[in-house]
Order: structure tokens, then C-alpha cells, then sequence
């Protein structure tokens, strides 16, 4: 689409409107982003972006990623002038209220035309190279016919500050994802003032030397702009494109400063804004004209759209791209043939191994998975199934070495589930759910489906000590709603979580796996009974005074000391607690069956015992670890902080006596 | 001290054989680092760290940093070769075993001469900017006689690659940290293979790029080694010196290869190891003449340790700076007068202001407070009390614009409280303590004073919405061991909670802040109820029913909970329930007074309730937020949670009727 030149200035101007009108309404918000962006913006949107605003899922659009999230007004002006069915101008007069999808930041669950979530900084450009991930390798499953589009990423100072941008951009440069193009806010401002307060980089060089293409402009030049947009698309790197601009820019006595960053102007700047930029329209109306001129914008995508709708029809693929694109697994998918194997052929393993034999059953079965690993391939135990590697040479690859980078692999995953057609799945140590956790965070606010192979997941790691070992993690990770964290005891519980977390289209699952041996407790073939969450493994042979509640590696320990309880005549369920999250969605008559008030309700997990008296009640009791671990063999820390038959058995009794 | 050059690779040798042989004992480690760095290693111990290994803790020794903790067989043969008390040889033997101190990673709480615990890649270098900035601060406050030392870094692949380096060496570069000195074992080898299957960055230039100044050597080479250390002390820059090292030298068929990583060698590589190497002595023996040459290398620091005693005996800051190394507050220290006048003038202000207030009072009784923030300053209300900005060109200086940098700044806080001699606290929002996680539980597991300002601590903080507001996050650090969670409820509980922060010689602390108003509710005079963790702020009126628990800004709230159902004649009791960890510390008789088990225990907190059932037991009821968050002006969140008194007060007369 090509614009008159003349046109551009007023175009980019109406962002400007809007965003100082709804910041202004709204009392709150960040206005000096989108006003400085707003020239490079207008040139992406009306040249380069490919987009139809009438089907905003389209498979084959450019992504665009607003990565400096706060500046949120930018996108929902853009969406809104170029015609999607939402945002309305009603609802960003009332940017950040509640009745509005114009959140403070832009969120991918309200408004279709936001492809992720950003406002925690740095993420919007991680999650941008996942999707640049599953561009290229679902271009090279479908080929150029069906997926061909690129990735966009407008990015602040603080996205390039952020200590995943190293790891993302790291990734991006070694995979050369030529289809990602970062427009960067060269603003040189950011909250606390100017950015050599607490920065000397020279961040340009800084990309080169990560692989990357990096060229600037003048960001309020709007040839200038279109040059370097284009040699950013000429470029078979991944592109850096500086866009020098003035934060704010309109408002005559703010711009330039961090006064415009995350405040309203208020009315005496935005008067003399409105007189500075020539504009005389009322708040929240945009002159018919300019508003034809962005409905324009549009039209290009629309019939590319088309164009791709009749090479979709005519694919041989087109049942399996679309099955893929809707994230359908394929139908009849089941691993009920595998759990009957490991039923027929019980095994002691540990349940990261028993992953890595059901990844070997799902990988050849699922094309749509990519796996991976933060460097750590041989103790996630994530490579199965005879994927080939994901890299510069073959996109095809399914799986990912994604070097020592938790939060990068995260995000990136985030941005694999969001672009869709892929299913992403990566390990590390269940520990380092720590460096990744502002990721994990987004999975389940996007309600993205990724699955994280979490190994080691207690002391039962042994000497690699307390920096290794987790204690609260699981705890931490339960509080986080919409993330399913599943403990698995034995192969056939592992089978059936991943079961379980293939079958979540909108949440996220993390799989706590042992680095030890676990016996195999599941011995009868049947449903899967870790979709119901916790379900009794054993019921008690003597009247029942006591039911024990246990995850993973603790559940052969209950086992145990429930076999010691009975031969003192005293009753014992052992309940296996996989996942509380869906236990707690179970109907209030399962649960109290499964918990019945009239037992001594006990707990066992080699963790953190933080939340578990929501279901022994105060007056049950609680095993585990509320302290570090050790470095030691695994039995001697078990034996050491009191895992054991002979540590426990004696506590219950006495609290049944008590 | 200067060594024949041909003892050098002797001294290198024993590292070898002790680390392989130490490993191989364990039957568990990492021999790849140590074989590889042992001649760098070698170099930096004998001519240029400045140690006495008879005064481990000296004040103004060098600090030593290995980042790379997996490889801690390099730190603890280094340590029991110079002569350090710990570990002795029966240590070594016993690496990786529950009563050594030789831990799988060095623990900074195991031994002496250990300056931080590592092993979560990246952390080590991260902590080592914080301590370089104490060591510049400390020299500006006490001059050249008395601070006057370097920081040295052992670094890997991983650490260079982990997001978390970005921001540490962005620091270090912006802030002119000359006395830090990073030597990469530049060994192209990570646990899943070559460096070339994830990065092809250009690390060199990176770190030119962000300010620092760099250079290479053949680190199996010591002359070229020794050229480079003194290149880098030379450079006014933080440096970077590559080590072009091969992994596991030594071991002749698996050296320079992934396996040599993290697995034991096994005895016929550790016997064609010894063929190799020429070593013939017997496990874990040491020639005599070896051992008498290491024992030499602690010899100038001894000597320069001397000196430096002299000087500070006669220097008039000697006790000041005694008091500030020891981690002793100044005698007398309390904020009561502070508070006295709060009591005096009640105000209804936002807890991050009262903060602000509270370190306005502190900042100037304190000098060895160092605050900041991640670039939010002005919503972290954390500069007060006239302290100047710490930069290149006024190390005196006090607070640090830490950048977009949580991690990062997190850690360097780590570094800058190991260091000793300051007490730093930083600030952002409460939501990304999961950016910076794994330093705060690096705070916790090392057992450093440092104090975490989170602001903006729930839904309160309004329109920015789900992103920013934090659901899970009090309940993930509480949690966590060794951590107090304060969340005060008013400007004097706010007070309290830093006068116990600050009094926390053992311990980091999260204060959890609003970024609303808040009205005042202790308006008497009296001691620190906040030290009890919880206290009862108002007791019932009517016969007792119901005791309501809340922390921060739900307190008020409570407290219009309670007053609506005394109206009603039913009594209740409002606890503030500032920071659980020491509720959970007192006596029992005291909460088991504050908790009677005849009333209904209520909780009331604006975030998770996980974890709460710990208190009001599965019969009591809970109040919070099991959901995200969302984009609106705080009163309306409130009211659309349900989080008012007319939404709460009839579910706990429907509780209490049930």
C-alpha cells in the first residue's frame, strides 16, 4: 500500500490524539511511548505489516509484538484505526477500566488483534523469537505457500536492559531468524530519567556482536523510517532498527523527558500538544478522512489473505495445517497403549526417564511438538521419539538446544504456543523454575500451552546440595493460578500427565520428575486416574484411622509406612496427590471421600509443607522440608531430614494417640 | 611472590589429581573445570590474589568468586593447599558427603574461605559486581589504607550466557568497576556439547560493547596468563580476560569434550589421567614439596595483612570501620523516636511513602545503608535522607540507579552484604520478585541482610492490571526458608518492619508495600508489635466468635469487618499478621492465644489464599485472590474481588451459622 507522503504525519498524529485522550481519561497510563513511536508505527502499518483486520487469526499474518507493553495506547490505536471489530473508540475512552479490553497493558485474552501479553519487560521480544521459531519451522513442514510471514517487535529501553534480551537475542542470532525485525525506541529515557543514569552500552554493537543486522533511523522521518524498514527485510539476520525518536513527541514541553513516560500530561500539555501538532478535533473523534486513509491500510493484507485462502484450499496439507493452526490434537490421540505396556512390564526408573519413554510414544505421534532443553539434554531426558535439531539449517528440527537460557527457553515457548500449529515442551532443573518464572507466569495469564520438564525435583538430586535442590518451588508454583504442576510417582502417573498437559489447550503445565529410581506402583490397567488430581492408590485394610497424602517420590514412602501402620491394625488410605489443582476440580462428594473427615489426614513431600494444611487441617500432619537441603547421596539426605518409615509411622501414631 | 616457573605445573597438577580423585570418591561432580582452570587458577593464587589463609575474613583481602560453582574441587583443593583451616584433606575425601563442608557447590556458610555460595549459573559474577561496588564505596568513605582490594571472578560458558550477565556486566561496564577482574574458562564445552550447537555470539565484543575492557590468553600457557592478569589489573575497566583453556586437561582421552563435564572420569581415565600427568603420589596425597610451595603462596598477604592491621590500629575510623565490617548497628539505633512522632500526627498515606518517611530517619542514623531501585525510584519512594547517587564519578555516593536490571540489582545486593561493611536495599514491584527469585533465594540460602522494597503489593496498584499486579507472590516467598515477608498495615507497622529488617544480621527481608493510601490504625504508643509477626490490633467487644487475620491493606478492612459484627453482637478479634515467619517463631501459648481454637479464624489478604489454611484451619474461611488480577482503578477492583465489608461480613456470619 503506498500513502501519499503528505498523509503520514496526520495519520501518525491521530495516535498521538488518542493516546494523550485516553491517558488524560483515564487518569493513568503512558502516553510518551506511543507518541514517540507513532511516525515508525504508521510507516510499519501501512507498509510493511501484513495483517487483515477482518480475520485477525489469519495463520499467515506478520506477527506484530508490542514489547514495550506499557505504551499499550499504540496498539489499540492501531487496531482500532485500521478497522478491527475490536477495540471500539468506545472502549478506549475507556482505556483501564474494567468494562474495557484497552487493559493498562495489552493483554492476548482480550483483544484478537494482540498476539501476547507484554508489560513485564524484556518478554515481548523473547516470546517474538519463539514465534519467529515456529514461523520458520512451520514454513518448513508446509512450505512457502502456506506459511511465509514475519515477525515485528516495537521494544523500549527497558525490553533491551533486561537480562532475558541477552539470552533472547542470543538465540534469535545463533538460529538466524532473518524474519524477526525489532523496532527499537532509541528514546534515551527511561523512568528515573535519562538512560546514562544506568547505562554506558553501546547496544548496537552489542547485537552485532550476537549476530545480528542492526541499522538506525531517524524516527520521525518518515523516508528515513521506510529505508531502514526495508533493509531490515532485505537482511538475512535477525534486524535491530534503532529508531531515534523523542519520547513524547507533540507535547511541546515534556517531550524529551520522563515526565511524558508514565503519567498523564495533563490538560495545559495536552492543549498546547493539540496546538503544537495542529489538531482540532475533539477527544476521541478522528477526522473521516484520516480514518479512510488507516481503514486503507489494510487492504493489502486482505487480499493476500485471499490469495493464501485459495493455495490453502487447493493443499494437500490442509486438513493437517488447519488441525495444527486450531491445536487439535490428532484425533484419537491416546497413550493408553503405552501406559498398557508399562503396566505388562512394570519398572523401577526414575519419572524423568519414564517422560523420556513416553516422549518416545508421543514425538513420532504428535508432529506438532517441538522439545527442548536449557543445556541440560541428558538429565531433562527430553530428547525422544528421533526428532532431528532445531537449527539454522534444518527448521524442520524439532528440537531446541537452547544453551543456558531458562527464562529465554520460556519465553520463546510462550511465543511458539501463542504463534500456534506447535506445541512446545523444554526442561531444566526443577530449581531453575526460579529464572524462569516470569515466563511461567505469562504461560498461565496467556493460557498458552507449554509444557516444562522440570527434573531433580527435591533433594531426592543428592550432591549437587541446596542451590540444586528445591524446596519451595512446588509450593510457589501451586500458588500460581491457571498453571497445572503435577507430580508424578511412578512411569504409568508420568504417562498420564503428559496425557493430561497434551490435552490443555489454555494452561500451562510444569512436570515435577525425579532424578532418582521410583518402584512402579500402578500395576492394573484402567482409566487415568491422575486426571482426577489425587485419587486413592491403596485403600486401608484395617478400619480406617488415617489417610496419607503424598507426590512423587514420597509415594512409595507412604506406601510404606501405611504397610507398617496396618501391621499395628491401623487403617491407612495412601492417596497419590499428582495434581491439586485438578483435585480441587473435582465435585465436593469426590473430595470428601477422598479426605474424610473422620482420619487423621497426613501429608508427605519432600518440600516446602507450606499449603498443605488445606488439606490435613491444622490438626493433621505434615512432612517435609522447610528448611534447605544438603549436599549428599539421595538416601542420606532422605534418611537425614526424616524421610523414612521408622522417622514417620512413630509421629503418627503419636499424633493418633494425642 | 614469585615462583620457579617450573614448579607452576606441579602446583596445577595436585589440583588435577585431587579434583579427579575427589569426584571419582564421590562417584558424582564436575572434574572438567578444575583440570581445565587449574593453571590459571595456579597463576591467580600464587602472584596476584591478595589472601592470608590464616584470616580468612580480613577485611581487605582480595575477594575470590568461582561463578562457575559446579567446579567447587578448584576452590576447595586451592583452599586446603594455601592452608586454610578448612577443609582439611579428610574434607576433600569426604566431597560430597553430608558431613563435609565440601558440598557439591561452595556454600558460603560451610567455609571460611568461600566469599558466596554458587552454582545457579550466572549469580557468581552477578555477586561479584556488588562486591567490587562495596569495595569502591568502602574506599571512598575510609580511603586507600583501609579498602584497597580486588574482586576476582572464575566465570564459565554458562555464566557468561545466563540472562543475569547482561545486567551484572552492564553495571559494572556503566559504573567503571576497575577492580573487577572476570576470567572466562573459555573452554567451548557446555553439558550438551559444543558452545556452537546454541551460541555463535561474539562474547568479546559484547563486553567491549558494554564498557569492558578485554583480553585473551592461552590458559594452559602461564607466562601468556600472567601477562593477561596483568593487563586486566592494569586496565581502568572491569575486565574480562578469555581463557583459552581445554576441558578436563589432563585427561587424555576425554579432555576437551562434554563428558568430562559433570560425571566422574572413571578408573581408567583417571589412571591414563595420572600416566599423563606424570602423578604418581596416591589419592589424595601431596608431595610434600608441592604442599610447602602452596603453603608459600599465602605468604604476601600474611605480610600485607600486617601492614594493613597497623594502619587501621592507627587510624581514627578504626572503630567505625570495625562496626561496619562486624554488621553492627551503631549503638542505641532505633527508629522509636521516628515512630513516637508518627503516633503523635496520624497520617493516611500509601505504606511505600511511609517507607519513604521511615528512610528519611534511617539513611542519616545509618550510614552504611546503599539503597536504589530498578529504574522506579519515584514509585519505590526508596531515595530519602539526603544520600548522594553512587557512580563512576562519586563512589560515595549511596544510591544506585540500578537500571531495568531486578536480577541483576538483586544479586548485586547478595554481593555487596557478603562483601560486609554495608546494608543495602532496592526496590521494584512487588510482581517482579520473579525477575529477580533466584537472588532473593540466594539472599535466603547465604543468610545476607538485605532488604528487598517491593511496592505496588496487590491489586491495589490498579489500572496497570494482571501484569504488574502480584496473586501468587507472597504466598511463593513466604514459602521460602530463612526469608521474612513483612507486609505492613500503616505507617507505623511500616517503621517496625524496617527497624526489624535492619536488625536482621542473618536474614533478608521483603518489605510488601502499597502503592495506595492507607488509614493509620496503631495510634498508641508502645513496642515493636510487628517483631511478634503477629499481634492482636483490636480485640473483641461482644463475646468472641471470630478472629480475623489480614496483613498490609486488608487490615482496615478487617477492621470495618469486624466493626459491622460487633454491631451485630457478634465479637471479633482483628490480628494484623505482619510477618508470619516470626508469628511462627513465637511461643506457643502466645499463638495459641492470637489463634484461640474456639472462635472462627477468618483471613483476609488481597492475593492467594494458599497457605492461609495453616492458620484458619479447612473450617475457617478464606478471603483472597485465587484468579489474575485485572486493568482498572483499585476501588473497583476491590469491589469486583469482593473485598469490602459488605461482601466479606456475611460470609463469616454464614460460616458462623453453618
Amino acid at each position: 500500500m503506498t500513502f501519499e507522503p503528505a498523509r503520514l504525519p496526520l495519520m501518525a498524529n491521530v495516535i498521538r490524539a488518542l493516546s494523550m485522550d485516553a491517558v488524560e481519561a483515564a487518569n493513568s497510563g503512558h502516553p510518551g511511548m506511543p507518541m514517540g513511536m507513532a511516525d515508525v508505527a504508521t510507516v510499519l502499518f501501512t507498509g510493511h505489516l501484513k495483517f487483515d483486520p477482518k480475520a485477525p487469526k489469519w495463520a499467515d499474518r506478520d506477527r506484530f509484538v508490542l514489547s514495550a507493553g506499557h505504551g499499550s495506547m499504540l496498539i489499540y490505536s492501531l487496531l482500532y484505526l485500521t478497522g478491527y471489530a475490536a477495540p471500539t473508540i468506545g472502549d478506549i475512552r475507556n482505556f483501564r477500566q474494567l468494562t474495557s479490553p484497552c487493559a493498562g497493558h495489552p493483554e492476548n485474552f482480550l483483544l484478537e488483534g494482540v498476539e501476547c501479553t507484554t508489560g513485564p519487560l524484556g518478554q515481548g521480544i523473547a516470546m517474538a523469537v519463539g514465534m519467529a521459531m515456529a514461523e520458520r519451522h512451520l514454513n518448513a513442514v508446509f512450505g512457502d505457500d502456506l506459511v511465509d510471514h514475519r515477525t515485528w517487535v516495537i521494544a523500549g529501553d527497558g525490553c533491551l536492559m533486561e537480562g532475558i534480551n541477552h539470552e533472547a537475542i542470543g538465540l534469535a542470532g545463533h538460529l538466524g531468524l532473518g524474519r524477526l525485525n525489532v523496532l527499537w525506541d532509541d528514546n534515551r529515557i527511561t523512568i528515573d530519567g535519562a538512560t546514562d543514569l544506568s547505562t554506558s552500552e553501546d547496544i548496537k554493537a552489542r547485537y552485532e556482536a550476537t549476530g545480528w543486522h542492526v541499522t538506525t533511523c531517524d524516527g520521525h522521518d518518515f523516508a528515513d523510517i521506510e529505508r531502514a524498514l526495508e533493509e531490515a527485510k532485505a537482511d538475512p539476520r535477525p534486524s535491530l532498527v534503532a529508531c531515534r525518536t523523542l519520547i513524547g513527541k507533540g507535547a511541546p514541553n515534556k517531550q524529551g523527558t520522563s515526565a511524558t513516560h508514565g503519567s498523564p500530561l495533563g490538560a495545559a500539555e495536552v492543549a498546547a500538544a493539540r496546538k503544537e501538532l495542529g489538531w482540532e478535533a475533539e477527544p476521541f473523534v478522528i477526522p473521516s478522512d484520516i480514518l479512510a486513509d488507516w481503514h486503507r491500510a489494510g487492504e493489502p493484507g486482505r487480499a493476500a489473505h485471499g490469495a493464501w485462502a485459495g493455495r490453502l484450499e487447493a493443499s494437500p496439507h490442509k486438513d493437517e495445517f488447519r488441525r495444527r493452526m486450531a491445536g487439535d490434537l490428532p484425533e484419537g490421540f491416546s497413550l493408553a497403549s503405552h501406559i498398557a505396556g508399562l503396566i505388562g512390564a512394570p519398572q523401577k526408573i526414575a519419572t524423568r526417564k519414564a517422560s523420556e519413554i513416553a516422549l518416545a510414544a508421543i514425538n513420532p505421534a504428535l508432529p506438532e511438538t517441538i522439545g527442548g532443553s536449557a543445556d541440560l539434554t541428558g538429565s531433562n531426558n527430553t530428547l525422544a521419539g528421533g526428532i532431528g535439531t532445531f537449527s539454522n539449517e534444518n527448521y524442520a528440527g524439532r528440537y531446541v538446544y537452547y544453551g543456558i537460557r531458562e527464562f529465554g527457553m520460556a519465553a520463546a515457548m510462550n511465543g511458539m504456543a501463542l504463534h500456534g500449529g506447535v506445541i512446545p515442551y523444554g526442561g531444566t532443573f526443577l530449581v531453575f523454575t526460579d529464572y524462569a518464572r516470569g515466563a511461567i507466569r505469562l504461560s498461565a495469564l496467556q493460557r498458552t500451552r507449554v509444557i516444562y520438564v522440570m527434573t531433580h525435583d527435591s533433594i531426592g538430586l543428592g550432591e549437587d546440595g541446596p542451590t540444586h535442590q528445591p524446596i519451595e518451588h512446588l509450593a510457589s508454583l501451586r500458588a500460581m493460578p491457571n498453571l497445572l504442576v503435577m507430580r508424578p510417582a511412578d512411569a504409568v502417573e508420568t504417562a498420564e500427565c503428559w496425557e493430561i498437559a497434551l490435552n490443555q489447550k489454555e494452561r500451562p503445565s510444569v512436570l515435577a520428575l525425579t532424578r532418582q529410581n521410583l518402584p512402579q506402583l500402578r500395576l492394573k490397567a484402567g482409566e487415568n486416574h491422575s486426571a482426577k488430581g489425587g485419587y486413592r492408590l491403596k485403600a486401608a485394610q484395617a478400619p480406617r484411622k488415617v489417610v496419607i497424602l503424598a507426590t512423587g517420590s514420597e509415594v512409595a514412602l507412604a506406601a510404606d509406612c501405611a504397610a507398617a501402620l496396618e501391621e499395628q491394625g491401623v487403617g491407612a488410605d495412601v492417596v497419590s496427590m499428582v495434581c491439586s489443582e485438578l483435585f480441587d476440580e473435582q465435585p465436593e462428594a469426590y473430595r470428601a471421600d477422598i479426605l474424610p473427615a473422620d482420619a487423621l489426614i497426613v501429608s508427605i513431600e519432600a518440600a516446602s509443607t507450606f499449603g498443605w494444611q488445606r488439606y490435613t487441617g491444622t490438626g493433621g500432619l505434615n512432612i517435609g522440608l522447610d528448611r534447605f537441603g544438603a549436599s549428599a547421596p539421595a538416601s542420606d539426605l532422605f534418611a537425614r531430614f526424616g524421610f523414612t518409615a521408622d522417622s514417620i509411622v512413630p509421629q503418627i501414631l503419636n499424633k493418633l494417640n494425642a
